[in-house]
């Protein structure tokens, strides 16, 4: 059955051809084999592995679409491979669920001080802060960002979403430019990262950032690492001038045992958890069947990059 | 201006005329001063000081409405204070806010073993578990369920509530008795407390429940410490019966020092602080200043406390 299959297939699956994605795909009436000369649509199931990318496209002469299966491309985008001759799309929004989940789960942790129960061997003093009300900023506009002020929603909140576009973003009750961060940041209690890093975004939590920043306010970052100067952030929090700072990403990445920020109060660093294999596998299998299906039907795939953006 | 006031008071606060409320409520229209036999009302501001509330009822003998500063009210109903000649009233419903946002927060810091992460200090192995489409059990239906109900419901969780009578209650899946307790807390992936101590639920989850608890469970109990048998939890723990437990409340309270749940690596202890002083003073002065129009109109009051339930 599957011989067959991988026989006249027009779809790969690389590096490997997975079975589970393989049997998914089949029962959806999709058949998807090994990369060769005849594919057409490419599945890159290869998270962190750009060359591994560049090497099959060699292989590959007639591929006209790649799936990726992250959510941020910047590993692909950085290698120079997102073309304007290949339509690439990528997660992009499959996996806002659980990382949305976990934003509010690290908002919550540094506001009610969760870090400095866990780590005490007594009981404490009273302290902690309610969600209510708060001034939150969200950088990014995507799938995190809609889904987060879904959660956010109970709370009675004003939130500033900062994007590149003008378009107001539905159940926000600001929407503003980039040039207005460093306004947006003095006046947050909460600032939540959750864009794509790009040329633009790398290190856009810096020194000046971060003094800017209210004495009072917590950083989250669940996008990606390189959007914060980490020197710049560990030097923050030394000297106290922001409250806390919740990190689900780091860059380096994983940040190494003998980095400062692991003994430092102020933070909380989760290993790029906010997303686990077990929460995102059905939701990218849901993906790439959906995309697989237009692009055999010549119709809209979901999560299509722009290569000049990079996202 | 208060002199003038404190004469004519048919409202009194004690133990202290704490000046913030006298001010408020002077604001709101009403005189109240100290307490004395003309007193008809008192606000008694004591949060654990029952023998001080049954001195001063001992001094005003024509005191016809109390109303206690906290939500649940089991230190006074254990010492005999509830009696139907008065009308009491208590802050139940007032903190359902903060403490449901807690009870939140203590969920996903669970889920998402921010414990475990909090106390790390190197980059650990990919774990946890989503909030979304799971199963949670809430023992009590009052003002914090309602609530929590509120905050649950971006994420598609199939919500049974335990309470003593059938009404069901809005929101939830699914409403049943405490005699379904047990069948329940197999079935739960999420156990939260949130109902009344009383002779009824003191104990409520033992080395038995603890033993029909899902292994993969979690239990977070932000209502009174008296519900679970601590020494119970402390070996369910060790033995790794349930995945966690978080603990707003103990019994005793606060956890000395000495108790093994403070190395526990699967517990996480707050102290008493899902509503601190300053999330509730705002809440309990607008249940106060409701209560005392109402009281002095002849009108119904909110948080009327049931002595024969003791809650």
């Amino acid at each position: 059955m599957q011989k067959r299959a991988f026989t006249i297939a027009e779809i790969a699956i690389a590096p490997n051809p997975e079975r589970w994605l393989v049997n998914a795909l089949y029962d959806a009436g999709i058949s998807a084999g090994t990369l060769d000369e005849d594919s057409r649509g490419l599945i890159w199931l290869g998270f962190h592995d750009p060359d591994g990318l560049a090497a099959a496209l060699t292989r590959a002469p007639n591929i006209e679409w790649v799936q990726l299966p992250s959510a941020g491309v910047d590993d692909f985008a950085l290698a120079g491979l997102l073309d304007h001759k290949i339509m690439w799309t990528s997660a992009k929004g499959a996996y806002s669920q659980p990382v949305a989940e976990h934003a509010l789960a690290l908002i919550f942790a540094m506001l009610r001080d969760l870090p400095i129960r866990a780590r005490a061997h007594d009981w404490g003093k009273p302290a902690g802060t309610t969600l209510h009300g708060k001034r939150v900023l969200i950088v990014g506009a995507g799938g995190i960002a809609t889904e987060l002020l879904r959660l956010l929603a109970p709370f009675n909140n004003h939130v500033v979403i900062i994007r590149r576009t003008p378009a107001p973003v539905p159940g926000a009750q600001q929407t503003e430019p980039f040039e207005r961060l460093s306004n947006e940041l003095a006046e947050a209690d909460i600032v939540v990262l959750a864009a794509a890093l790009t040329p633009l975004t790398r290190k856009l939590i810096a020194a000046p950032e971060l003094h800017t920043m209210n004495p009072g306010a917590i950083l989250i970052n669940i996008a990606r690492g390189g959007l914060i100067d980490l020197d710049a952030l560990t030097t923050a929090l030394a000297d106290k001038q922001i409250r806390g700072a919740a990190l689900d990403v780091t860059e380096p990445e994983p940040l190494p045992s003998s980095h400062p920020l692991w003994k430092e109060p102020r933070a909380l660093i989760t290993p790029h958890t906010a997303d686990t294999w077990d929460m995102i596998w059905p939701l990218l299998q849901e993906r790439i069947i959906s995309n697989a299906k237009h692009f055999l039907a010549g119709t809209d795939m979901r999560g299509q990059i722009n290569p000049a953006a990079g996202y």
